[in-house]
């Protein structure tokens, strides 16, 4: 590029690229990574154009034999990448005409490099959007599992961090589990707007050859071609959709991430994991650190500002292409990377999480979890609501006073409170007893988590 | 506040809570837009409770009764907001049972305010989804028929905002049109995630009374009752999907917004907006701004800033309310009523925008706007397209010394550069025939134009 | 405003503003905060006027009489604002108008509403900053004392949520405060840059009147007048970096939030927070939450919201000022807002939190915070580092497995691991001879934080 | 990593780190880079360990010599890294102990990973900081030079992107550089911060070595030693900071960019840029592309989101490192790199930049831009400014009716509006007139504009 002018465009130019803005223009170095796609446009254009007479046959033989043995040289690591060639489609197209002659360069009739990169990218993400969805299924079908063998592993519900009423860990984990359950109908939803074919918008305003994007669509597996060519070139918005899809993933994952580390500290000490997801310390031999779910809940960061990013670069954007938008790539397949390295930690993870049960009681045991069961058992008794809840609050203080939890306290201890309270209040202060009356679409009840996991199960074939 | 503690949950409390501290976690001032929403949810919850024979009928009666007074006392102004009782719930709550005595209390039997808040956001936002997507669909309407009058309108193309190729007026149009529709699907995806039912979660484990939960979510218009609790008290997906859509809409409407101020500008000088959509400067008398777009392109700032906002809310919070999640509804209400407003004040000045037909030509009679035209005829002669580009990049390169766009030069001068020109090159390089050549689903021929302002106009029925 | 159009610019318009945008690009519902702000600027601008001749002193006495009244109009509640005045400015010069007839107009000699605007805005933030520092100044002094009175009160150290090496509490304190130190910094670093006078800049080129922006600026406290007066009016860098100053300062309030959060759950227990600052559930009688460390934790999305929403706002405007630039006020006076009130309510807070001691001392017991210690030890019996943390770490898995601490165990069980050690390993596995060996500048022992405490208090002055 | 644990830290660990997450929480794919800063603060340490008795001069000497054959071993492209020793830290000690033996192990007395890679990154980005704001320098230089040459070069200033006054091209150009001016002096305020020694915080706590801070502080060019342990290995403050002046100076360069693509289009045509900083079209022969502005415009985009993960990364961490933390890295590179890069090509074609005076002449000519200066013409012949508005007003559209600029009229036409304007208005509507009449600091006469270039210029130095 040093000393040339590009030979896709020089034309008109009267001197050559200025070496460090060719490199700091060049895409060749992220965008390869679509060589596949690349071929795969082309072979399908090239298809089209005969199917329309623009190629012969033969022509469009020879170029989708080239364009195949290409494949394998880039597969096979023989290929010579050139960054003055700027992209991967130049690069590719370059090689072609080295290959097979001046028929390669008909195969860019009827298409530009706008309309060439949009396509390449949707066929990308597509094809990257069902892999990590794949991911994701796996990920939900470990929490199911483990959910289902622990229906009725008693844990402390928290809110605001405190101690607030029992549940199963198995109702837990399907909170996750619901997390992810959208995360995966917004990953379908972003697929659709993604699986739209741009090619035939040429530069922007379409192209004076009779093509016919139908076919196109069809060899490509796209559900149809847009509808306007410049919005066609100009649209990032797949972009910036599978990034906010991204975030919440990895929003959520955050959380899980979170409570594991809470869960793993000394002080909660619910859930072990194997060593093989921790790492040590080089100073502190007895440490063994949840690096995994700490490390995910940091790349939540990364996957906001990837979104902030690309929601930055198109705002303000006139139509139709502008350089601006080469801007995408990164962004967008850091965050693939990192959204799919995340979800396939997790997916390995989640099924060795070993709940300690004992602990996780002792904990429920502690921190007057039952008291709105007491509330309510007043409540039935005849109470107003708002004034149990003052009395169960009386015992409360009184509790934190002596030291002990509301089922630890003898009958006429409770009595002080109030007389409506006789000997069948013990049935509602035990921890089975608590899970078990909630027992609705919903609650945290076992036989409710039982049945809300097989239709997660379900729901997730 | 400042010498009692709160009725609703004092009874342990040996203290009144802190002057400032009340006024800093009271969300009064900004939750009570929602009062129709906790009014209604209240009722159905009522009605629903009095179907188990949970509350009497008469009980009920008394409830939905107090409840409806309520709602006239606030919609005419007469009701006596509170910030010492927190937030909109406990302010109505209160009220009943000021007004009605103690039956008022049993409103809250089977319910927590976690569940309570969850259900009247979501009930507010699936509201306001339905406003702004009529509001997008009348501005989408507007966009159609102005493109379906302007589908023969020549103006120049752009990429990189260099002169590209003709297109006419009603295709850029349409293009706006199509970023609106993706928005506007995107927006029934999220409402069908919005419109959920929280309620019977209570705290964060559900209730342990026989609660009906498939009836309040009938009475309440709900596609179901949601199925987890502690996730229902926690998500806040719904939010950050909401922003995200909304988001996009500003992003394109900046995107719209800055060619507006491009086109309104002296140099583009393209259309022109109608007085009432502009100001003008307090110090220069001559000035015409195009107000309206500049600020809604800003406010696209604003919008992106609440995304971002209610994403690092979410982050790292472990299950399952957390107070956290009281930041959930300023950046919201914030951003329906703007996004609301951007499309309002669109949706009002688009039908008005008046192209400068005359301006838009000549500009797109500059800038060698068919050189691809060109190209192409050299193609279909027998040149190899990447030949053809360089033999019409030197006739730019000629045109820009001599001054004179490619339809100026003499058949002789072109000849100097390819001698497969002949006369009929003339036809390729008008206005005319360069859009109408690129005749083809996309394309910006206008047929072609007519013909997706036409699906578009069913699209959107 | 929907029947006529607006006074100050309206001389070249045929059409009054449409109701609506007359209401949208309003400012004066958010902008009249900085009334006294404008008044301040005005009258100085109209003291330089009469010093350089444009206006007579008489003229100057009418002019600053009239907004010395129109002040105590507007503090005493008795200020008509008018929506269709458009903005603060327009009002208050409105009401002078009204109030001492054509002089009144003669104020806006030599400026313009841009340079006007960007004036006003620094003379709040200036003000809005010194409050802020104040703020940030006691909570840090609380930080402080509340660690000068721990310092030798131990607690567990944690790296990864892992117990790693006891601290003391109160240097614990003092990494936040360190964390606000840093703050402070940038708050002044930032202060220096707000405090620029634009005012001269008028509309953006300056203006063609005698003035003398020395006598403005000294009048107004400023450091000096701007350099350029495009830049001048198009400037929105202060509001940006004051945000990114404002989003550190709640990132860090997020992170004590968040332990102050973890610290009052039961499991960890360290601490406890007067009632005061805590609010209880309406459905769960037993709970006290740590509501005013949430609800700060959860302001920080809405600071970062608004940095991000600043930034967009600028991102790719041209010189100089457009309409866009309205949108900066909302997202910094609700900054402004907030980070008050979190450190406002942060340092109220800060004084009352009592430690547990005998909870903290416990903890650190556990969780084997020595062992660092103890390959310390066996290094300066001779051990190469990385080989002592290979044999703590074996004892460590056996302390694991026989549920004893590295304290617990015999000197024959030590033994086992290295014949290095001897009787006197007793010493360095106290939490006292842990603690009190971190004996340098920076370390954890007391001494040192004593010394801390005392510069960190020096520093402060 | 898949067969056995890791040597570091592995003692307690009963089996090796899962193959996939050994690769996915390594960092030695990105924090190479740091592998100079890493050996130079080594050598320091041991310097300081020798210089306090805890190694021997030998002992040092060694470990010098190793550290610097591997320095060169690095930088020959000979050094073989392992990502099974996770990051640059363990690949340089464990070279430095398979060069010089059991010796090498010795480095790490009295540190810790977390205060190492602390104090490498601060190290790091203190040389990159000096690096970047050489390269801002040099582009303040050639604004400042090509405003100096171009003071008294008159284009229209814009509002709104409407004209508004004539300004001149160096002063327009001189906005600029006060943009930058302020970024230089946020990046110093940003070193000071970064400029400080977190080495010798151990893990979190200190070291229980007798290490001397303030020695190795002076070896590596500290300003000092950091205050306190824990926020010493938990603070990324610095990388934040420097984030959000990187987004300020992004911010800024979009603005010069966006003005830049404007000024090359057909439309605007106010510069030519050289055709080695712009690409071209491989379907439109005719284009000559400004991808330099277009390409760093976009940019903007990804270091706001930078900005964004950082702070999200940071928000809610509890003391002292999580694993969290390794996810600083790439976005603080990322952000380095590509700041450089575009303040690396604006330095390099700025000084290229070439206005075309004549069509920014024109330009300046129509527009009514000096509709101002009559207004201000007829206060000073004893209008009220506001009056005198409204008669400039009505001129104007009796202008833009009949296509006159308000030069171009004649004095009988003018003096329809008022009976004020006499011949001498004639002066006051050239252009020189208009510029030169704006003499005051900061305004946009030719003389003031030297004089600013001039300030600018001893500024730099």
């Amino acid at each position: 590029m040093s000393d040339q002018t590009n030979s896709a465009w020089g034309g008109r130019f009267a001197e050559a690229t200025h070496q460090f803005v060719a490199e700091f223009t060049a895409s060749v170095g992220f965008d390869r990574r679509m060589y596949r796609q690349d071929i795969q446009g082309s072979i399908a254009h090239a298809t089209m154009l005969a199917a329309v007479g623009v190629l012969s046959e033969t022509e469009k033989q020879q170029i989708v034999s080239g364009l195949q043995e290409i494949l394998v040289e880039i597969e096979e690591g023989r290929f010579n990448w050139r960054v003055e060639l700027e992209d991967v489609h130049m690069n590719i197209e370059s090689a072609l005409t080295e290959k097979i002659g001046l028929v390669g360069k008909k195969l860019h009739t009827g298409r530009s490099r706008n309309d060439q990169v949009a396509t390449d990218i949707r066929l990308y993400l597509r094809d990257q959007t069902d892999v990590i969805a794949a991911e994701l299924k796996r990920l939900q079908s470990g929490l199911i599992e483990l959910a289902a063998s622990n229906t009725d592993t008693i844990m402390p519900g928290f809110t605001h961090l405190q101690t607030a009423q029992p549940v199963t860990f198995g109702h837990h984990l399907l909170a996750w589990n619901e997390m992810l359950q959208r995360d995966s109908e917004r990953l379908q939803d972003c697929r659709k707007r993604v699986n739209i074919m741009p090619l035939g918008a040429a530069a922007l305003a379409g192209t004076t050859y009779p093509i016919d994007r139908a076919i196109t669509a069809e060899l490509l597996g796209f559900d149809g071609p847009s509808e306007n060519s410049l919005d066609s070139v100009s649209d990032r918005d797949f972009a910036i959709e599978f990034a906010s899809v991204a975030s919440l993933i990895m929003m959520h994952l955050s959380r899980m991430s979170e409570e594991l580390v809470l869960w793993t500290s000394a002080q909660f000490d619910f859930v072990s994991l194997p060593d093989r997801f921790c790492t040590g310390s080089s100073i502190m031999p007895q440490k063994k650190n949840p690096d995994v779910p700490e490390l995910v809940r940091g790349k939540s960061g990364r996957i906001f500002g990837h979104l902030v990013g690309l929601l930055t670069l198109m705002k303000s954007q006139p139509l139709a292409y502008n350089k601006d938008n080469q801007e995408d790539k990164e962004p967008l397949f850091d965050t693939i990377d990192h959204l799919w390295g995340s979800l396939h930690a997790f997916a390995e993870m989640v099924p060795h999480i070993s709940p300690k049960k004992e602990k996780m009681r002792e904990a429920a045991l502690r921190g007057f979890s039952t008291a709105t069961d007491l509330a309510d058992y007043l409540v039935k008794k005849g109470m107003p609501f708002r004034d149990a809840h003052e009395v169960v609050g009386k015992s409360v203080a009184y509790g934190i006073e002596t030291g002990k939890d509301l089922g630890q306290m003898s009958l006429t201890e409770l009595q002080r409170f109030s007389d409506l309270i006789i000997e069948d209040v013990f049935d509602v202060l035990t921890l089975e007893g608590s899970v078990g009356a909630r027992d609705h679409l919903g609650g945290t009840a076992p036989t409710q988590v039982a049945a809300a996991a097989e239709r997660a199960r379900k729901r997730l074939e």
